[in-house]
């Protein structure tokens, strides 16, 4: 095939960022991170650095009208993107918001999605301080851009973790995953487990307080939210810091609802922990001189739960180490938006 | 009619915007302006505020894929926010960029656009450090937001407009209105004319170098890029101000190209003048003291021409003086993007 009839789904929304990564800087004065992290890092302005990032959902692809509220949905596009700057440890700012409305749209409806989204603002103290407003010739899309902030000698990067470091999640995982397969009604599950698990793909918890403590802590190394899945976010670390990784498969936490679902619709919900997306949990790495300290620490957060999953190795590569020791190699696979597997 | 059943394209951009802005604000801290100028407006750090503006680009709501290169594009959605850092006088620093992408699209295409952004982003200086990448259903969506700078002292707003300041615009108007009548075929010229009509509307040009000129002069008393029209954004700037405003008809700029076009097509060039969208010149207010000094510096720069086209008045609305001395009224017209008129 012509270089030039190449089509985007068939080199993917990773390989795509890739060739156009190059020519992005004309000034480097006060950037200390561009693309490449949860949040690109500019500054420092005296003592602090300001992050900057942006997140968009458009209907179809990221939620489909009639299966969220309304309202959660507008509170779930800024948590996405107060997630990312959880990520680097910081604390949010303000946004501003672009938002593509078909004509045809209650403006009920439009309502009911900023109320959710000024929710989450109010509770994370995030002004919104602009945006741009246009009709959509189809769809629903909104576009959020954030700036945050943190001290510049705590900002947690994706290229921190070294061989050895202990590699710890925030929370199950997977949860989300199976929010969406009911929510597209691929299975069923009884009401109970439903509606835990499709809170957690509708209604993710940024991680704020939690990504400032770990980042005034000083005691990890690296850190990234986990909005693509396990593989594919500790993929990103590993890149980002020229390391491998070792999970070990008895260590994914699943929760009850997940094995639940599993169970009764027949799938492995280790799948779902390994490869499901939009948990939105912190994966941090942790220099195992300080996992004593981390742990104890983290035991005092109230808002999530961590557990030790695996470890960073000199040898590249992402393994997983299974019960009878036997390592399997994971492949590349992981969430793409343009590649389906 | 119940008004949960209203819809957006009944109430308008403007209206809905009106409807949203409260609630916004959760920290006044460091917060000088948000929603409702052509920037927010943050710090002081030191002696230096940053901008941050928003704006998109959709597919068969600003423009049509094979009626604009791709590369084109790219330009021009850098242009187009570039122009509201203009507005406030300001350098641009960062920005992040939003893409939703057929699926079905080439990828020579989608590196056109970003080879013009780049081209965009290096002529200015602007460093691109972050985004999101993601497949769309149908439409191709570009989403960027910017982050300048300005000295805190120089910032122009739109609500410094005093009665008696004299109305300057930096070029003439209507000309990317009539680039969009050839583009989507409701009218016809000679290429000669349809190839400069066609540029304005496709190849805006923003005017940053001439903005800090204006802000670093302290001349001026208000600022706005004309994005929606003449008469649209005088109103923002109105409204702003607390002020009204007079036009002189006679003085409205008019390219040579735009009076063929009319002629030919028996269109009213002043039609196209007061109420055509996307000519990215700047409207500057300027007290009636100051005008000297400011014509002698706008003389020596040579990306516009200026034009004075009115003046601020204490009486409220918009009025146009006539060549016989009449005053029209001014409707309340102008660009919104959900109501047709």
């Amino acid at each position: 095939m012509e270089k030039n009839e190449l089509k985007i789904d068939e080199l993917g929304e990773f390989g795509f960022i890739e060739t156009i990564k190059d020519h992005c800087h004309y000034s480097l004065n006060r950037l200390i991170q561009g693309i490449g992290d949860d949040c690109a890092v500019i500054g420092p302005y005296q003592d602090r650095v300001f992050l900057l990032t942006t997140d968009m959902l458009l209907e179809d692809i990221h939620f489909i009208l009639g299966k969220i509220e309304p309202e959660h949905l507008g509170q779930k596009i800024i948590a996405v993107n107060l997630s990312d700057i959880a990520a680097m440890g910081g604390t949010p700012l303000h946004g501003v918001i672009s938002i593509a409305i078909p004509k045809s749209m209650n403006v009920a409806s439009i309502h009911a999605v900023y109320n959710g989204m000024k929710e989450m603002c109010r509770r994370y103290g995030l002004n919104i301080i602009g945006g741009d407003t246009c009709a959509s010739p189809h769809k629903l899309m909104v576009n959020v851009a954030l700036m945050g902030e943190a001290p510049e000698d705590e900002v947690l990067y994706r290229k921190g973790a070294k061989p050895g470091d202990k590699i710890y999640v925030t929370g199950t995982l997977g949860d989300s995953a199976g929010g969406l397969k009911l929510v597209t009604e691929e299975v069923s599950a009884p009401e109970s487990v439903a509606t835990i698990l499709i809170k957690a793909h509708n209604l993710p918890v940024p991680l704020i307080e939690t990504g400032r403590t770990v980042a005034r802590s000083k005691l990890a190394s690296a850190m990234i939210d986990l909005s693509d899945g396990l593989v594919s976010d500790l993929r990103h670390i590993c890149d980002a810091s020229g390391v491998g990784a070792r999970i070990f498969h008895h260590s994914i936490p699943i929760s009850d609802e997940i094995q639940s679902l599993a169970q009764m619709n027949n799938l492995d919900p280790y799948e779902l922990g390994l490869y499901g997306g939009e948990d939105y949990r912190l994966l941090i790495t942790v220099p195992s001189e300080n996992c004593g300290r981390f742990e104890s620490l983290l035991e005092k957060d109230t808002s999530c739960h961590i557990y030790e999953v695996g470890e960073i190795t000199m040898q590249k590569g992402i393994r997983m180490v299974m019960a009878d020791g036997q390592e399997e190699d994971l492949s590349l696979r992981g969430y793409d938006h343009f590649i389906e597997y």
